[in-house]
């Protein structure tokens, strides 16, 4: 179940969308937090509800090991046992089988590898990922793919685009879930002409929707934009289009100038951890001396519940603490920034204002500013 | 400032009252949750006003020692810095003193120390606390005692009962804000004769308010109560009685027929973090095997938002996660059934119902509940 329209577009491939899911309409441009593990760090999903987040990203293979898929199917699915009624999509598990397990290996069957909580053998194949996504019912799966490290030789990555489209098919013909969308994933690293192979394959299997992966994984900004500029225009226009793991502020209006709806990034969340707050200033290291005796809000035009009740003094204090308040603090506020900044980025696209919008992230453009760390699809 | 109104009596000395504090005014019997850094642990201080909580006890020892006391004074006080619009009260930092910091020593003029943040060696006489606690602008602030270990032979103990009543008089003679109200701290371990002369002698330099210190230690609950029993009587009785470190559910009813009005104890946050929900049916710990299929919210009577939007299996879930949402889902629940229990018992003692009351939480008397932890004036 899949309904997706544009709503408008402006100048070049920047356009709004409604995308109508099984749980939830959501508008796009959109942006989802990670809530791996069924939550996003220390933020209730109450909470991250009231920062105007629609959508946020489970994970597979997180899930298969805590709580396991069937306890998530028997309680009715994640949205039921999150209590969330916005939209939510899933991860196929295959970054994590890559990059957090041990001995792990990959073969035309799938990945093999050591659960990190359990230690025991595993095997994720495309067949087990859709099924695994089938029980946790999040409105939109996606296939398993193979996220290739940065760099990677042209030959290897050949490869590997191949067998992430014949996984692709593999998923698209287990896939039988008629309340669940399935996005197809295109890879190819920053080989433009393997990213067009790779979406023309994805496409000509057919999917709900197609995601653009292994990017912002060290790759320059320039690579990461001509990888995604070659694959974009094979991609069909009335169907929604993922970026995976973006980005930074300006990252997200580099990807919706190519005509990107969805993003998903670990960014806010995990820098609001570390005391890096998000403001129409730019980055904010709250825990730094000269915030001890700040009397002002993190950012005095924002109204979510952090800049309403406490100054900077207070959560440089309790950062200082490493309460856990802090964390949550912290994370909603970069939340409703992210959600401030889609709506933003909404308005320009509607009123042809992009231009005026990426020059009022300026502060943003420094990306080696203090307190500022990458996230990407690295940290899928 | 202080002004005490009894506005209702019961059966015996329990009683209902109005404690008209500098920046609130709040119903007795109270009970406090202990935020000892100026934040309950993980639940930001708007979230815990919404669970019903009217005032809050910081620690003199641990704000001297972050962000610092003149610090705070600079940000307008402790209400300020925290947008608190409830009372606070501070505890004077003896305790800490005692039992936090290495190589600690106590004479005729007060605690010598090593700071636990910076390894710095301290002194904390009578006249440093109050200053303290008058940089902090608390509402109520406590005298410098000396909290007795359990068990303490009886001549130690009345050695020390008359040098906490010196301290307390030094501190009487050292307060000079008209803002903030001063309580003394009557000590006495768990001999009745010594409870009686430290209650005198503490009246007898008169406060606006007085506490029972050195309880929950680790002696028996007869012992305890005879303790208090022994002291109350000697207190005036338009003044506000305030038993510090206590308790459990049966614990605040037992004091309260005592005529206890003021209660503080870290019980039901500490152990909402290690997964012990309170619930009228006794404590349910959330992370055994049982509750992981469980769709039922904690507490169905419960209205706190953890139980409005979460089941048992969502909440056990997240204590496995070690996420801290689940440790701010817990302590706010908890804290909203110790607010509720003090409505039912104020309550109570207008209607004469504190059998009734009593009889109610019978699931709480089996001190050795699984999942139930003691919190007394030893985790002050």
């Amino acid at each position: 179940m899949l309904d997706f329209a544009v709503t408008a577009t402006g100048a070049g491939p920047a356009r709004c969308g409604k995308l109508r899911l099984s749980h939830a309409t959501i508008q796009t441009p959109a942006f989802m937090p990670c809530a791996s593990q069924a939550v996003v760090r220390a933020c209730p999903p109450h909470l991250v509800a009231e920062q105007g987040i629609e959508v946020m990203i489970c994970n597979a293979y997180h899930l298969w090991q805590r709580p396991g898929s069937e306890l998530v199917a028997q309680l009715g699915g994640l949205h039921r046992m999150m209590n969330w009624s916005g939209a939510l999509m899933t991860d196929s598990g295959g970054f994590q089988a890559f990059s957090i397990a041990g001995n792990s290996g990959i073969s035309e069957d799938g990945f093999t590898f050591r659960s990190h909580l359990t230690g025991e053998m595993l095997e994720l194949s495309p067949e087990r990922s859709v099924r695994l996504q089938n029980e946790l019912g999040s409105d939109v799966a996606m296939v398993l793919d193979e996220c290739v490290v940065y760099p990677a030789e042209e030959e290897y990555v050949a490869e590997s685009v191949e067998r992430t489209a014949r996984w692709a098919q593999r998923c698209r013909q287990a896939h039988a879930n008629c309340d669940q969308a399935l996005f197809g994933i295109v890879q190819g690293g920053v080989y433009p002409h393997l990213r067009a192979r790779s979406a023309q394959a994805t496409v000509e299997i057919g999917f709900d929707g197609y995601a653009i992966g292994g990017l912002s994984v060290g790759e320059s900004k320039a690579e990461m934009l001509e990888a995604l500029a070659a694959a974009v225009p094979e991609l069909p226009a009335d169907a929604p289009r993922y970026v995976m793991g973006v980005g930074t502020p300006l990252d997200l209006v580099a990807c919706v100038r190519l005509g990107v709806d969805v993003f998903d990034c670990v960014l806010p969340t995990r820098n609001a951890r570390h005391g890096s707050l998000m403001t129409t200033q730019g980055p904010l290291k709250i825990t730094r001396q000269e915030y001890r005796t700040d009397t002002e809000p993190v950012d005095a035009q924002c109204d979510c519940p952090t800049c309403r009740n406490y100054s900077r003094a207070y959560l440089h204090h309790l950062y200082r603490c490493g309460d856990a308040a802090a964390w949550q603090l912290g994370s909603l506020h970069n939340l409703r920034f992210y959600a401030d900044l889609m709506v933003r980025l909404r308005e320009a696209i509607v009123r042809d204002e992009l231009d005026r919008l990426e020059a009022s992230l300026s502060p943003w453009s420094a990306r080696d500013m203090d307190g500022y760390e990458e996230g990407g699809d690295a940290q899928r």
